[in-house]
């Protein structure tokens, strides 16, 4: 295991506290329990948003604490949900008085966590409305998942929310365009390359040399399927095609063209993945709306990307278009 | 060689194309001869920049093509230099009457492709000044290079000589501010893995399990010794110690603290430099006023990072708080 770490068991506290002195501008660290909010604190009349999973998909979820988007993330252990008690404290620290949403990727672990903060807070008096994202069309119930998994579409969900917080919606406005964004995006994966968890040290999963999963999933749980290596076109061909049948894309249609990186593939070959699918999505007569691109859900090391489709409405495009301030998302401010 | 990619021929092509696609707000390609400019076009009585060099670095330099820093950027083939040609056409293309700045980084073939452009433009009316950029100090004379190589600090210049020509200075006080932020900038990279030179389908070198490179080029050109792999915060002291030293870092400056990602290394670690970095600056008596974090100027699918630390002034520091809005850097607007 070739990493740039001191001892795997502080990978996560100490990325996360230099996460903190890089932009301490932006956010605060809570060292125990840990989690990462903005540094402006909460904001009375306004509804805090509250994500977090496992580490080593960063730059989600911390990466997205601050204006416009998340009012905090709590990061877990590697690959592993983070426990009720930070959930909780990050939630007390948002709450503005008119209630926390939590936004959830569905995993079994995040989901009983979060579920169990929210009736903490709700015994303390903070209402909390949760939404569970599962944008990742490659499988249904796999390893750590009843139902599908939450994957990259987590970012549009995020974006969406947040910018309707900061609007002034209440807690249920808010929740139902986190529902509503989620329900208007899928996304499908593939690896080249597994990651390998620090204190583990082993890959979560062994390709041979010309081997590559479809379908992966951002833990290195299993996809839909082992084929060789194949042209970046097919791949993307592979992924886009789950995607816009489970969407119902039909021509005329305005989307999110979101093509995400999974930790070790550069952006040579990210914008590679990008040119096809744009050009499937023009083929059926979509239209590209707005692109994203870059690493932002990544698992480790992992060579790999997914590809993200979102259907836009005038509302969503005008969410999505808001001003955000976050270590890395940042437009219009 | 497993990358997602089609024809190895085809790669920057390709790669280009879909960011063009993408960032079409931004940008327009050029296909023949192949560069990317500002979708705005020239700016009448503004300084234009155009910088380039061998794709493999990504986002650099392209993506930092937009307003407050380049006006266009020509990518040669992989870890190759672009031809006069193209960097001719781009000058020709952002040329808005009053001279264009060419910033280049330290490769013999980039300086003698980027001179030969320059004579050519001159010969056409186009006053052209150049900058170099060496901020490695790693090793001087190296595969490539005579005198040391231009690295991640290249991001540095192009903000500020960007922010300098947006504001209205003239070419020759764009080309100062250039060369005064390249000479308050030092950088020293690590490799734990070679990037694969698409067309070549071999890693550029090899590294057993255990080892690392200290002081790599970005194009895999050789550093100054490889050693047994290191926990990160000894391997940081390795590239600040050079760095701090040659700078002449004393208590009480003030400094932009940069970690760079070299393509194939997570977010999650490049904070793991980046907190002992800072540590290493605060023992010092140094401030850290600005920091930047990210896979900014990559070598393929290298694993490793580089740092850079650039000395600020009042005017570099404002310079780069100054708007940008490309597809790699965006604040302000």
């Amino acid at each position: 295991m070739k990493k740039l770490i001191n001892d795997p068991r502080d990978v996560v506290d100490e990325s996360v506290e230099g996460f903190g002195l890089a932009h301490a501008d932006l956010v605060t660290v809570s060292r125990d329990p840990l989690f990462v909010s903005r540094a402006s604190g909460a904001v009375s009349g306004r509804v805090g948003i509250v994500s977090g999973g496992g580490s080593g998909h960063e730059p989600l979820h911390a990466g997205f604490v601050g204006y416009g988007m998340l009012s905090a993330a709590v990061p877990g252990p590697v690959l592993t949900s983070p426990t009720p008690d930070p959930i909780l404290a990050a939630t007390k620290a948002v709450d503005g008085g008119v209630g926390v949403l939590h936004i959830v990727k569905n995993y079994t672990g995040d989901v009983l966590n979060f579920e169990t903060a929210a009736d903490l807070a709700d015994a303390d008096g903070i209402t909390v409305a949760s939404v569970i994202i599962d944008d990742d069309v490659a499988v249904k119930d796999s390893l750590y998942t009843a139902g599908r998994r939450g994957v990259a579409g987590t970012v549009v969900v995020e974006k969406a929310a947040g910018a309707a917080a900061e609007r002034g919606d209440d807690l249920e406005a808010v929740a139902e365009i986190a529902r509503r964004a989620n329900a208007a995006t899928r996304s499908m994966g593939v690896a080249l390359s597994a990651g390998i968890v620090p204190h583990v040290g082993e890959p979560g999963f062994t390709l041979s040399d010309d081997e590559i999963e479809i379908g992966i999933g951002i833990h290195g749980e299993p996809g839909r399927e082992r084929i060789p290596l194949e042209p970046a076109d097919k791949i993307v061909e592979r992924l886009m095609t789950p995607i816009l049948d489970d969407l119902e894309v039909a021509s005329g249609d305005r989307v999110l063209l979101f093509v995400n990186g999974m930790g070790g593939t550069p952006s040579l070959e990210q914008y590679i993945v990008y040119r096809h699918a744009a050009a499937i999505l023009a083929d059926r007569g979509v239209e590209v709306t707005r692109s994203l691109v870059g690493s932002l859900v990544t698992s480790l090391e992992m060579q790999g990307v997914s590809i993200t489709v979102t259907r836009l409405d005038d509302e969503l495009l005008a969410l999505w278009d808001a001003p955000v301030e976050t270590a890395a998302l940042r437009w219009g401010r």
